[in-house]
């Protein structure tokens, strides 16, 4: 009898110590007690509690994140962008007839100012000149050797480790309760993948991101590859997002987190769907531990990063919920000190 | 004293009865013993083993399959190929100036014959005209109503019955050793995705097919939308496998399955990685059980199903295995009975 209780007892222990964590620790130690938090909470509550009736079948439990500024700093100038025009010279020593063309003429010059004011479309063709051209695996191999020694001009810390470490708790937590998550990024999916896994534990099939053409083919050793053309499938922005979704996902979302309009399209789609979903905008309004660009200064949607005044109407009416990252933070990257 | 003893041995039993199968349990029980067995048992273990040299990590593990005539039967048309055809009704009914139009006239004719001789150029413009212009939601509940009641002309039985027991085991086994397994099919990637999780457990993100634009947009009442539009974004046969594979998992597999030409890149492209590596082709020479249209009938690359001198001479070269149906499957379907 002693034994058989024994082991009751035993059974009940393990059953006990697989559900609930240590005492004390709180998947999201460094978000503040306040709306935000208790949005994520309840929403993991209703959808993942056996009982609820609002439950969703492990399958089903997709998260999908925006990167630039919703999981990592995208100021002063998207990451992507910058090792693209730190790729330049490589691109014209291959191309020297480039050298005197616009708009790589002007990023040869190192002239700050000039380089600040290329327009969208001269962006674009050195993206289209500096992402393009190689094999998929010799352009992971050298955005994993840029990203080693890149460093951001105002942390100077690599850009790998401005992650938000309340977005990583959050990633964490999230998966912990059966959610599968995603990246979806208007920046290069393969340029996000190359880092995603170790930066974010995210593996590549779960990034999705503005796509590119890819060609099959043969080394001179008749080695099978794969070379990425200068022509693209998806811009992963805007309505590009439910539409890259749906291409690489084929599920709608139950929970769909952003921080610009870009994001807009994708976090209307996850509502759009039944039962229980959750949409999080995140507010840059922090200029002392990051930035403040939100919509107290009234950008238009168009610009990289803004959050307009019609994105917030958009958010207050249709239910989303705001991160300012001010008063719902208590550390903003895991490297900062703990603060009182 | 005996309490500790019972817990040492009741902790030893529930990690025994976790890691080892009841005895008796062949995960392949419908594989004759052979070569192609043996190649599937010594793949996984020196690549799951952790003590083996060669062994993957666990996120790296990757399986594609083809499914048409790797996974389920494809003769004597593809199933989506029939879906289509059946739609042409609905079609017309919405566009009836399509009524007097080829190929659409010689589809409504019911001419058995005719139809058959319809080229690749008409059935690309009845796929256009059946697979677009509803909702992702619609199209995904309209294909599963059709397979709820279609059924094979030679087994009268559903086309979702219709899957090779022997793959099934394969892919089971493969997932119980950390692999992901992928399909990756020529046929429509929402087609397949509408009943691939339920035919065989493989949830939509992971099915890679031919891929259509779709369109966001709004319905009458506001409500979000993603519409099918008749758009080619990637044909997912012969190169475009391999390209497909980046596109949508962005790297290299460890396992590929197929049984045409149109997988002949796919499987180049797995064995050009390093490490250990298996690549695969079913061999229909089972005319009895299921049907023979293998190198014996020497049918040209181009055609359905085709399985060319040329194929079978690669396949030797690179140190494919074929599986050949009626050698290596003890069992065809799961609705067979066990022969003695």
């Amino acid at each position: 009898m002693l034994a058989i209780k024994l082991i009751s007892l035993l059974l009940a222990c393990v059953v006990l110590f697989s559900v609930v964590p240590a005492s004390g620790q709180d998947p999201l130690a460094s978000w503040n007690e306040g709306a935000a938090k208790r949005a994520i909470l309840e929403f993991v509550r209703v959808t993942t509690d056996k009982d609820s009736p609002k439950v969703v079948p492990p399958a089903e439990r997709i998260a999908t994140f925006d990167q630039d500024g919703t999981l990592w700093v995208e100021h002063p100038m998207y990451t992507q962008v910058v090792y693209c025009l730190e790729r330049v010279p490589a691109v014209v020593k291959a191309k020297p007839e480039l050298k005197e063309v616009e708009p790589f003429k002007t990023v040869l010059s190192s002239d700050r100012a000039a380089i600040a004011k290329l327009s969208l479309k001269d962006l674009e063709a050195i993206m289209a000149a500096t992402l393009s051209g190689m094999t998929v695996d010799e352009f992971r191999a050298d955005v994993r050797q840029w990203l080693a020694t890149a460093k951001h001009p105002r942390w100077n810390r690599p850009y790998t480790e401005l992650t938000y470490l309340p977005m990583q708790e959050l990633l964490k937590y999230l998966r912990a309760h059966g959610y599968k998550t995603f990246i979806v990024t208007g920046g290069g999916q393969d340029f996000v993948r190359a880092y995603a896994e170790a930066v974010y534990g995210i593996p590549p099939e779960q990034v999705i991101g503005t796509m590119g053409e890819t060609k099959y083919g043969y080394d001179k050793s008749g080695r099978p590859t794969l070379t990425k053309e200068p022509k693209l499938l998806l811009n992963d922005n805007d309505s590009g997002k439910p539409e890259g979704i749906h291409l690489m996902i084929g599920r709608r979302p139950y929970a769909a987190f952003g921080n610009t309009a870009g994001d807009r399209q994708m976090l209307e789609y996850t509502g759009a769907g039944d039962g229980a979903r959750l949409m999080m905008l995140v507010l840059h309004d922090d200029a002392r531990r990051e930035y403040a660009y939100g919509p107290a200064r009234d950008l238009p949607d168009t610009k990289v990063g803004a959050f307009s005044k019609e994105l917030m109407a958009e958010a207050q009416q249709r239910g989303w919920h705001i991160i300012s990252m001010k008063a719902a933070w208590k550390r903003v990257f895991a490297f900062e000190p703990i603060e009182p």
